[in-house]
């Protein structure tokens, strides 16, 4: 077998159904192995785009595969594959790089520094891949391949594979094929049981226990056990903002979003008093805690990451998290344990109609919520972040994966409720600004991979972040995905205005007309709807018709909203960010 | 002083005018200096596109300024800033950076990994740098932003500057200003003289030397010395790839353009027979040298590079290059030294009557020979390369600044005649796709920046590559800025179908309607003229018309060819690169 079709079978078998990336003279030919291989191609416009659209597949499909050429192509998508390592996300990253003799003569070749060195590059990206492999003999490849692999789905990090073109289509040894990738993680039972035995106890002994859901690490494998759990504990549930879309919000033990000080007072109230606090896959960011306003205090802490633990301050390493959770599940199940105590907090279902948005977190309720305080259409009202991300939670459906850009969506969102089975993509530690627009053609793909075609993509993203990475929006439109797309146009950074600026110009965008870059990137006519609202009542009116909810094409919407204006937490964020800075 | 100032001043006082970048977090207040110092900001849409800007500017301009911020906008320029280390660009690259508080508390703060390392990026960054310096201490911060700008200027390379947000407002002492920044270089006497005596003597003593000059590290300073001398010895002249456009090419005794197997006959007699070659500023790369068949002997040759030195193999390291060049100069000037050899291949201006494009390089001859051959317009031929790019050089004008994206462009242009006082931008070591929208944004600045409005800014693109970047068409548009922008329409990559994949979907792109483009990005109908053209005469036309050479708004043009045509150079060069692939 050659050696490319091996990655290319070894990718797929993990769980990949399309590769994203840009064609490039050094991973030309290995492209030729892609469709051989029951693989899709997605060309991307450019290789940070393409990064994006790797991670937002990664997130929905579990893992993804992007290809690249040395230094020239890999540089650009160095920033994304960063931020999946930071963000705990799995692709599998391939380079293309010149044939092992043109390296080993240290030719000066173009895309390189001109010096006849052939690892700074790789130099780089190894420091943000979790396990970085060069193939040099087609005797070691496939191992170095199958390892790799491996390390990509159990650290849930990037890898590097650097790939000569002169390997690309050289006979390697199959024998490996014949079984499937052991992706498997063994955990060193006496302390398995050790860190199992003290949360079971720790649960017991707790009063007032709460589980803390982040989503750093946990969200391509673990979602059922955490889940599980979570049913079996029937203790208090909050999330962190990267743990949004993991929990189904609507569940009876689902009390709301904790995040410092924009936490909802009542549930501050339980996490800050909680004599017990277990946390799982939770990154402490300046972000995701509303600048360190969290006050968690690691002595009443479980903190359980995806490859270490902390019990109370003792520290667990090297443990996989999945294990400790599957093992706790089964000492549930098994043992019949329960939580001998009903929580005082915790609310039969009858309870839940008095709750309004901000109180909790019902999804039928918002609805009549939102339908008190839209009233008839009297007057026109401008869109207000205040009254958007709540009213939004009316129109999400089950399943739905949304993306929110860094920025007033990734804020406005811990505002909107979700429906069961919804997720939720963005980076709250990352940040990286025009990232979700890669990010959704990624996530549409993996859905449409997935063959669950009920699942809409839906992204919010600002004017500014747009123009950062518009041409996906072209991808898009030629691979026919149909994402819903959001585009809050307020003129620029508005989040940067409340850091610094306020009327400077260099927050100013140039204004687009984001309708005609559909036929400008090549829609036909028939193949999108776009639409501008400038009023609440617009906004409702359209998320409530029929054509907008009953199309399969994809739709642009322009929502002209206050350059001043931001979401409520993203005001207070900015002003802690703005301290900090000084 | 404020810390911020003095920095914006020096960079001021080194001749940039407009400085480039996208704001973020930890930058926002230091742009705040920028006008306040007479500078101006360029916002980009991105940060690879703001760092080919920045390269593109400071190829005009001589040197140029970038700001991003740490990680999330640091790591998107990377590859802009290797392929400018790589080229010889001077770059000052400033990275707002935390707080050096929040850096002490190793805080988990967003745009990190959340990990507690704020150097992790730097370490990349420094990799392509000449010069890092991370400013922590007030005390010493003017010292090192001197040391970094001497550094950027004399090494024509990109620096790193960190600076962290709450360092900015910091008084600094300003004792340095009263005094210019010293740009200069002093050689070891001893060794520049043994070099300049040995080039001395070897060119009294060759029969038939030639001069080939290159574009590597000499571009933005020392072209005065470079045809001073060429002036002074008047010996053969050839130039490389990317020596294009920095020798008048109308001048009698220059040559052609030498690159190995794809020279005209007549230009690789000259170097190939030559018993002494001056190679100046040259990186003998695949691309330039049509894949290392320029056979160069190193025993017949003195090579002089920015900061080093070979005679006939003999190294003169740490020698910087101005130096040479002007003691050259000098001793030529002052002793009234000549060359004793009135060449026998050295025509008289009267003899370039009948020399043809491909036998040599004389402007006036070739609009006569490209009158000829269009002939009248009796039918309608579609535009191929062949035909092209020697047309092009008819429509050029004196001082034009001509932008080649890498593929098509960048080696049809070795067939256009360029006219005198013109240049080329271009990479033909990095080739990065996509670079030349950004940096077609950056020149179009510096000439605007220069005070020199005749000259024209031209930039070739594919469409491709066009994709990659496409938004600082945006960023044209909004600083009123107006490049005549021609897009190869061919249908994706085709310089990629020449290595692999002839047919395949991989090398095509979504199909644009560019011209639409500009309305979508804001562009009222008053502020840019569109075209499209797919046949020689169309073309012909249009580059001859009064509405296209006489307006002040940006243009652009669709030029439409075959997917299948390449410039024949090109071809051969594919040809090479696939075999080294194998």
């Amino acid at each position: 077998m050659e050696l490319a079709e091996y990655l290319m079978r070894r990718i797929k078998e993990c769980g990949v159904g399309s590769v994203h990336g840009v064609p490039g003279d050094f991973n030309l030919v290995s492209l030729d192995y892609i469709e051989k291989c029951g693989l899709q191609w997605v060309g991307n416009c450019n290789e940070l785009n393409a990064g994006h659209a790797a991670d937002g597949y990664a997130r929905v499909n579990g893992i993804s595969a992007l290809m690249t050429v040395m230094g020239v192509g890999e540089l650009p998508a160095l920033s994304a594959i960063a931020g999946a390592y930071a963000e705990y996300v799995p692709i599998i990253h391939i380079v293309g790089k010149p044939s092992r003799r043109a390296q080993a003569d240290r030719l000066y070749l173009h895309h390189t520094l001109g010096d006849g060195d052939f690892d700074v590059f790789a130099q780089m990206s190894a420091a943000v891949s979790c396990t970085a492999v060069s193939l040099e003999d087609p005797k070691t490849a496939p191992a170095q391949i199958d390892h790799a692999i491996q390390q990509c789905w159990i650290q849930s990090r990037p890898v590097l594979i650097l790939l000569p073109t002169d390997l690309v289509p050289v006979s390697v040894n199959d024998f490996r094929l014949t079984g499937a990738l052991d992706l498997s993680c063994k955990n060193n039972e006496v302390e398995e049981v050790a860190l199992v035995d003290g949360i079971v106890k720790e649960l017991h002994q707790a009063a007032n226990p709460v589980l803390v859901i982040g989503g750093y690490g946990i969200r391509q494998d673990m979602t059922a056990e955490i889940l599980g759990l979570a049913e079996l504990w029937k203790i208090p549930t909050c999330i962190t903002p990267m743990g949004k879309g993991l929990v189904d919000e609507t569940l009876p033990f689902f009390r709301g979003l904790y995040v410092g000080q924009c936490s909802e007072p009542s549930v501050a109230q339980i996490v800050q008093s909680a004599d017990l606090i277990i946390s799982i896959g939770d990154i402490q960011s300046d972000l995701s805690t509303a600048g360190f306003t969290n006050r968690i205090d690691p002595h009443h802490t479980i903190a359980l990451e995806r490859n270490r633990a902390s019990l109370r301050g003792e520290a667990f390493s090297k443990l996989h998290l999945k294990g400790v959770l599957q093992m706790l599940m089964a000492r549930w199940t098994e043992e019949r344990l329960f939580c001998d105590h009903p929580r005082k907090d915790t609310l039969a279902a009858s309870d839940m109609t008095s709750i309004m948005p901000g109180e909790g977190s019902c999804y039928s309720t918002i609805r009549q919520f939102l339908a008190r305080i839209m009233g008839p259409f009297r007057t026109q009202h401008s869109i207000a972040h205040k009254w958007l991300w709540p009213a939004l939670g009316q129109w999400l459906g089950e399943g739905d994966v949304v993306i929110a850009e860094t920025g007033s969506p990734n804020f406005g969102i811990w505002r909107t409720p979700f429906p069961a089975e919804s997720s939720l993509i963005t980076q709250y530690l990352w940040g990286s600004i025009g990232y979700s627009m890669g990010a959704c053609q990624g996530a549409a793909q993996a859905v449409r991979d997935s063959g669950q075609p009920q699942r809409r993509t839906v992204l919010f993203i600002g004017d500014g972040s747009f123009q950062v990475s518009c041409q996906e929006l072209s991808t898009l439109i030629r691979l026919r995905l149909a994402p819903v797309i959001f585009i809050i146009c307020n003129n620029g950074y508005t989040t940067e205005r409340y850091v610094n600026g306020w009327q400077e110009s260099y927050n100013d965008i140039q204004p687009w007309q984001h309708r005609q870059l559909l036929t400008a990137f090549g829609a036909p006519s028939h193949a999108y709807q776009a639409y501008r609202v400038r009023t609440r009542e617009q906004l409702q009116r359209l998320l409530e018709s029929r054509k907008f909810n009953n199309t399969s094409v994809l739709q642009l919407v322009e929502v002209c909203m206050s350059q001043d204006d931001a979401p409520e937490d993203l005001i207070k964020l900015a002003e802690s960010l703005k301290n900090r800075n000084a």
